[in-house]
């Protein structure tokens, strides 16, 4: 992985001259079209041996560059806010929006050289770290993200030299620590791992550069010539290469016709008598459960999708009573704001995670990409078949990160939703809930439905499970979300003790 | 002012059983409308003595309306996030955007209730706490937000009978700490002093309403019918009251055509060597500030203004040049985005404050309020005349909190931005600096002069002061700012030791 980058590269300093201001005129041309065409976000992960020039290449950028469409971001130790969230929450809330330039210093990349420089070969994560973040980066790039890696390198004899001379000027002997000359140390091991993890992070979409850093020259010429050709040529490219790609879609429908939708019993009901005592023991239960000690140990997000006037929001409102207000956040999701449509689509989603101790419920969620978006053609077949893995990851790190994941689907059939729209237009309070969209949506009933029973099949893992909800009856419908939440709650809180 | 709320207002079952079914629906419409009109944001402060029932209120409306549409938000102590920055900052992040309704326990009354109770006649303070949260609130209804504020009262006997009985109910035990027995012993003192904050704080844009809390029907219909005729009274009223009324305009223009601008010596200028090392010498200075032992206990802000192709961009990258890129970030100000846009003017910049130990560079800043916005007619009259004392107390704020606060304005004549202007247009890569709008906004120059002298006059204050940077020679103009900067900081550093 680095033999190339211990031959000794340099640049004498008139060349270096020669070619800078060319570089420079051509970096903020290519900024600026970058800046206006708003086609895609550039990230640039930087990391690397100590002492050869991670910072200095960053400022170098900011400065040959225009910092104003630059955002460079250290991360350090969590801070309490990003504490209570999962570890991935810090670098999405960073992330550049299009048109700009993110530099990223102890990017996902730290932990896992840290973690398993501390623990050598206890630690037995390094595989799953890797293909976390391969999956991550390759979902960042096709939601159209230019993903720059560079890594910066000195061989052995060089960072010693480096680290000398440093401690040799009185102006530049800050920048050595403690930390610096222990890494020294350990250089072999870190070599050896860093070697191992850029190669298996080195992927088609997202590859690392790995540039030797030693003589200034050659290191800010490298990346600002490798900089420059990859935006220009993303940019001159048009469309986003992934998007591009066909893909063949899912075909499901069983040749018998039955499917998990169909084959559910919605003729399930309870009288008023048993509602309203079912309901009075669940709502007590979860209020219980949100005021338990150790309730402040996790956080819970309820996602709710449903076919249209099937009840989700009068289902919401029975789980809401039964909390404090200060505990829950209701998260309504229709069209993005404009800073959110210039993200991944996970994006506002990430924003919105609960803090320990707290509630999100999404009132339609993130499957919204399996669904609207792939019925009405508002993303690509590709787009949304890659879908399902994106999702299953980011649930898997809220409930990595002890957030109860609860996930609803209410159905109900095409006569129900009938008479429900015929009802809705017939009475005045009810008016506000019926729109033409919802007629235009039932002439699609057919394709909503495949698209829901692939992204049951698709989505419904052991630790995040579908319960779907036969909603014909809205008290049945409403008491099985609430036992559902409780159990699950309940499950998690003693998991924990 | 609590008189009317100690009488032993009741309203039995029945009454208000009959009551509610309509009040709710009411509620929901005019939640829908204001949804949907996206007029003005409704902010509910709710606040009280223990056990008054503020927590079920909220609760309440949560259930009565629809909670994807409410934002409840309750403070506690504050988190290291939320320490960094000015006390505020907390609360500007939860205001609810246009169309929707947010609840704040624990609301910016918090700390100078508990403040004095802890400190008594040593609490100096709370005069000018007052004056700060009524000119704050002003700003928010200025700004469009209907600000509702609920005071839930109970007499002392109220308040001792409310504690033992939930204390008797093993399913409300909970709910009755440590503090609140406290509180009770200090019920005169708390009385007295609430009595006069609300009283004080209770203006003619932003009142309190005291609402008896003792009894549960009652204190529910009063506070639903409240905020029912609130809201639709200012739904109906159509355009925000505050924004209608008239005002004269600042007329400026001294007698004898001198002003702060053109009585600036544009002559000033540097040469090349003096140029050089000045700038070697500022920036050195200027890194090593920035590395010093205190400056993670101080955060900085810059703001830059000035006349079109004055030169604010490279000054900026002069001033970054000179520090860690992983410790600035630099914020281009242009068209707001949607989510922005449905907040007040001030939000967009509260967001973008810097944590400790960090730079934060606005290339333009909010004073586009009384700039570009009053030139070209973006806002009301009346709109930027509040916004000079809005922009001094946002800026108190800052200085308040060791934000070290450096403001610029880059002047040129008019000759000089024509020959700016002819240049960037001969030049390649400067033409993108150059658009249509910047030959528009030449044509109001006397109308940005006037602006500017007023925003001058205005704003400048002992704490932050303008500094008026000379710009017919870049080079001058440059070294001014570095070395302002720089002794701002050290200024404030040594303040520090």
């Amino acid at each position: 992985m680095f033999e190339s980058a211990e031959l000794g590269h340099s640049i004498d300093d008139d060349c270096y001259k020669k070619e800078v201001p060319a570089l420079r005129e051509a970096l903020l041309d290519v900024q600026f079209d970058l800046a206006e065409s708003k086609a895609f976000p550039v990230l640039i992960l930087i990391g690397g041996v100590d002492g050869a020039g991670k910072g200095e290449t960053a400022n170098l950028l900011n400065e040959w560059m225009d910092p104003r469409l630059i955002h460079t971001c250290a991360f350090g130790p969590a801070t309490e806010d990003e504490a209570e969230r999962p570890p991935m929450w810090r670098f999405w809330r960073e992330l550049p929006p299009k048109g700009k330039i993110g530099i990223f210093f102890g990017s996902w990349y730290t932990a896992p050289i840290v973690e398993n420089l501390k623990n050598g070969k206890l630690y037995k994560k390094l595989d799953s770290h890797i293909n976390d973040i391969v999956r991550f980066e390759r979902m960042l790039t096709d939601e159209g993200a230019l993903v720059i890696k560079l890594w910066f390198h000195l061989s052995k004899k060089q960072q010693k030299t480096r680290i000398a001379e440093l401690e040799a000027n009185p102006k530049t002997r800050w920048r050595v620590t403690e930390q610096d000359k222990q890494h020294l140390k350990h250089y072999d091991e870190f070599r050896t791992l860093t070697g191992r993890i850029l190669r298996e992070t080195s992927t088609a979409n997202a590859p690392w550069l790995v540039i030797e850093g030693f003589d200034p020259n050659y290191r800010s010429l490298t990346t600002g010539k490798y900089l420059l050709e990859a935006i220009r040529n993303r940019l001159d490219s048009k469309v986003p290469p992934p998007r591009k790609a066909a893909a063949p879609a899912l075909t499901l429908m069983a040749a018998d016709g039955l499917n998990v939708l169909n084959a559910l019993d919605l003729g399930k009901s309870l009288d008023k008598n048993e509602y309203e005592e079912q309901l009075e023991e669940y709502q007590g239960k979860l209020n219980l459960l949100t005021r338990h000690k150790k309730f402040k140990e996790l956080s819970v997000i309820m996602a709710f999708e449903g076919v249209d006037a099937a009840g989700k929001g009068g289902a919401i409102r029975r789980v809401t009573r039964a909390m404090d207000a200060r505990t829950y956040s209701v998260v309504p999701i229709s069209a993005p704001s404009d800073e959110e449509s210039a993200q991944p689509y996970l994006w506002r989603f990430w924003r919105q995670l609960p803090r320990r101790g707290r509630v999100t419920i999404f009132d339609r969620t993130w499957y919204g990409r399996v669904l609207v978006e792939r019925v009405e053609g508002f993303c690509s077949t590709q787009d949304w078949m890659r879908a399902y893995a994106e999702i299953n990851d980011f649930e898997e790190q809220l409930v990595n990160h002890d957030i109860v994941l609860v996930k609803f689907w209410l159905h109900i059939d095409k006569d129900e939703q009938l008479a429900r729209f015929k009802t809705r237009e017939n009475t005045a309070f009810k008016r506000y809930k019926i729109t033409d969209e919802d007629w235009r949506n039932r002439e699609k009933w057919d394709d909503y439905q495949r698209a829901v029973c692939d992204m049951i099949d698709r989505t419904s893992t052991e630790q995040t499970p579908w319960t779907l909800v036969e909603s014909n009856d809205k008290k049945y419908a409403r008491i099985k979300i609430l036992k559902t939440i409780c159990d699950q709650l309940e499950h998690k809180l003693n998991s924990l003790k």
